[in-house]
């Protein structure tokens, strides 16, 4: 047989949400009539925004007529969407991001997890702890970290602890690293960095000549205006920051597809022997060799959030799931739970009770009340100790949630 | 600056396709009156199926209201398509493959580039030359090559040359490879391999403890009917053979994107210390981590093909591309070129009059007859002295591209 890639190997059992699949319909099979309420894995759930679902339509018809029929697109995705991104995400927030510096994906998971391969093996990573797993799998998966250690944490990766103490804020390590994921509004914890707070990681960056990746996935959802939406709102980011954008939460695409990411220009890495190489030239010849661009159809329906009735649809998505935060927010304060986020983010982050473990609490969760949340120790050792719920259920399984742990 | 990945440095210049864009671009400014013919990029033309284009049509509206909406789907893509495929493709030639051996991707571009991450960086491959260049550079970019030469081969990977004399159906090596890349129907040079051709590479892999990655994309042009369709007709494959399929030229997908991955169940890679690891459990495993599934929209558009109605519609789609194919191999032949391909694919394979280079001949054939082929020599050494023309023009300018050149 040929070898493998033995790295896979290192990875524990089962990818989060595969597990967390299992173990929900495990107990559905075995309690049939068990209505089971989904505040677990981060999809959405309200209808996509008529927009796009109009604009996916006329595209599909184009499709079909030999006139207005579209093949291969540019692998780094229709000039039509990049412009709209540019203008209505970046310029009319003041930053300057042109067209050329975006590229849009089949989503941002690929994009997180892909980033890594324009990169050297040696690089040395950091992320945060707790965090979206696909930035710490994908890096074990090409070979940059060294084994799982019994305390959850693999060997050569820096991990970030975000905690109640640092207002889950983590600052830059003492030591020197190559690559800082970060996500912001944060997936688990619901919480945002300050423009103050990017500001030492690109102080940090600079000193240590680093990259910044930054997983704005949730930007849509911050609502108080002081919280930076890009990391190109911080002075210095462009030197140092690729950022990554998503429609998925945005406007209901996680089932749609479609994302982006944003190198700048100038922004470049180097060669052993200090050649100073373009990153977007790198990523660009990534996905010329292995991906054929986003389906038309789909880059059709993303474009048309960029209109005044596009903008009023998803703001109307997204205050409905801000309200279900609020919800949960609140009716979990009102049980005497801690909870954090779920104001800038559609994500609660909930202490568990009598620091019972996460995975307890999920089981407790699922079997007392039925209802599925993520284990906090999914996303990292200090994810411990936390469950995550999310917004994104319907109005009325959310009270429903809450009023079953109130009882 | 961060390191970067410097084994992409060792690519040449640009990706085939993206030079040959820059070339057509630059000639069109400077002739703007030109009338440029394409006949070199695999891209399609005619526009979607119907039956496409309807079952899009439908689930972008099942999008747009809450009780059919849905958010992400299995990674491994929804099983009514992957039963579809199963049954069509597959139990209905005799061959035993079920719905869990197949993985739905955004095209078989993607699956080429991306199967090797599940093998080890130490695996020494081998490609039919000349072939579609995604397997090598993806290849190189990982790191399992040495340096490229001047005589256009890169150190340490085994080049099987596909000539006139041995029928473009290349010989198993003396020496041992651990993964082989073979395309039947070849792009680019339209012919095909045997079932006793490919039993001869079933018995090496199985010998050397190889796996043979079989690209079938363009496998519903096949029209002689000993030919095999799937690697699978052949027996033992199962054991050793990986095969890729896509509706990009089945269905003209090229800008909508769906495509898949066979892997059988049983077959197997092993640790360096001999353990036997499933290779379809790495792949789900890679796929759940870096990838997040088919746009449900394009799954339903795929899967529309399976019915009687959707394959009379392909079937008249391919129906055009093969005539165009006639058009072209009797229109060259009359000429007193030497051609190849064009009975089993979509690709005629043209030697060049007078020994001139591949590129040589592009550019000729570009200024004087304003038609765009695709240089042999980008798809490896063996294929200079050739160049690629594709069946996926319009008729009319098939028709009109021999016309100038009987001229």
């Amino acid at each position: 047989m040929a070898k493998i890639n033995e790295n896979y190997l290192k990875l524990p059992g089962n990818y989060l949400f595969a597990e967390i699949g299992k173990r929900v319909a495990k107990f559905q099979t075995e309690h049939p009539d068990a209505k089971i309420i989904r505040l677990g894995i981060g999809d959405v759930t309200r209808p996509l925004p008529k927009v796009c679902v109009d604009a996916m339509i006329k595209a599909a018809q184009e499709l079909g007529n030999v006139e207005t029929f579209r093949g291969y697109g540019p692998e780094q995705g229709y000039e039509f969407l990049r412009e709209k991104i540019s203008d209505w995400n970046y310029r009319r927030r003041g930053i300057e991001i042109s067209a050329d510096e975006i590229f849009i994906s089949d989503g941002s998971k690929c994009d997180c997890g892909n980033i890594q391969e324009i990169f050297s093996l040696d690089s040395k990573i950091a992320i945060a702890d707790p965090v979206y797993p696909v930035y710490l799998d994908t890096n074990v998966m090409a070979g940059r970290t060294g084994d799982l250690h019994p305390n959850g944490k693999f060997d050569g990766v820096t991990y970030l602890p975000c905690t109640a103490e640092n207002n889950f804020s983590p600052a830059p390590p003492e030591n020197k690293v190559d690559l800082i994921y970060l996500c912001s509004p944060n997936n688990p914890t619901g919480t945002t960095l300050t423009k103050n707070a990017l500001k030492n990681w690109i102080d940090y960056a600079k000193k240590n000549n680093s990259v910044i990746l930054f997983d704005a996935a949730y930007a849509a959802y911050i609502t108080e205006e002081n919280i930076p939406r890009s990391i190109y709102e911080v002075e210095g980011a462009k030197d140092v920051a690729i950022e990554f954008r998503s429609f998925s939460k945005t406007a209901g695409f996680t089932g749609t597809r479609c994302g982006y990411v944003v190198i700048p220009k100038n922004l470049s890495g180097t060669t052993s022997s200090g050649e100073k190489i373009l990153l977007k030239n790198l990523w660009l010849r990534r996905q010329t060799t292995k991906f054929n661009g986003t389906a038309y159809i789909v880059q059709r329906g993303a474009e048309a959030i960029y209109s005044d009735e596009g903008q009023a649809q998803v703001k109307n998505l997204i205050d409905y799931y801000m309200t279900n935060a609020k919800i949960i927010r609140e009716g979990l304060g009102h049980i005497g739970l801690s909870v954090y986020g779920g104001v800038n983010a559609p994500y609660i982050w909930l202490k568990t009770p009598k620091n019972i473990s996460s995975w307890d609490f999920f089981d407790e969760l699922l079997k007392k009340f039925h209802i599925v949340g993520t284990p906090g120790a999914g996303f990292g050792p200090c994810g411990e100790g936390f469950l995550r719920l999310t917004a994104f259920g319907s109005r009325e399984n959310t009270l429903q949630a809450m009023e079953r742990l109130a009882e």
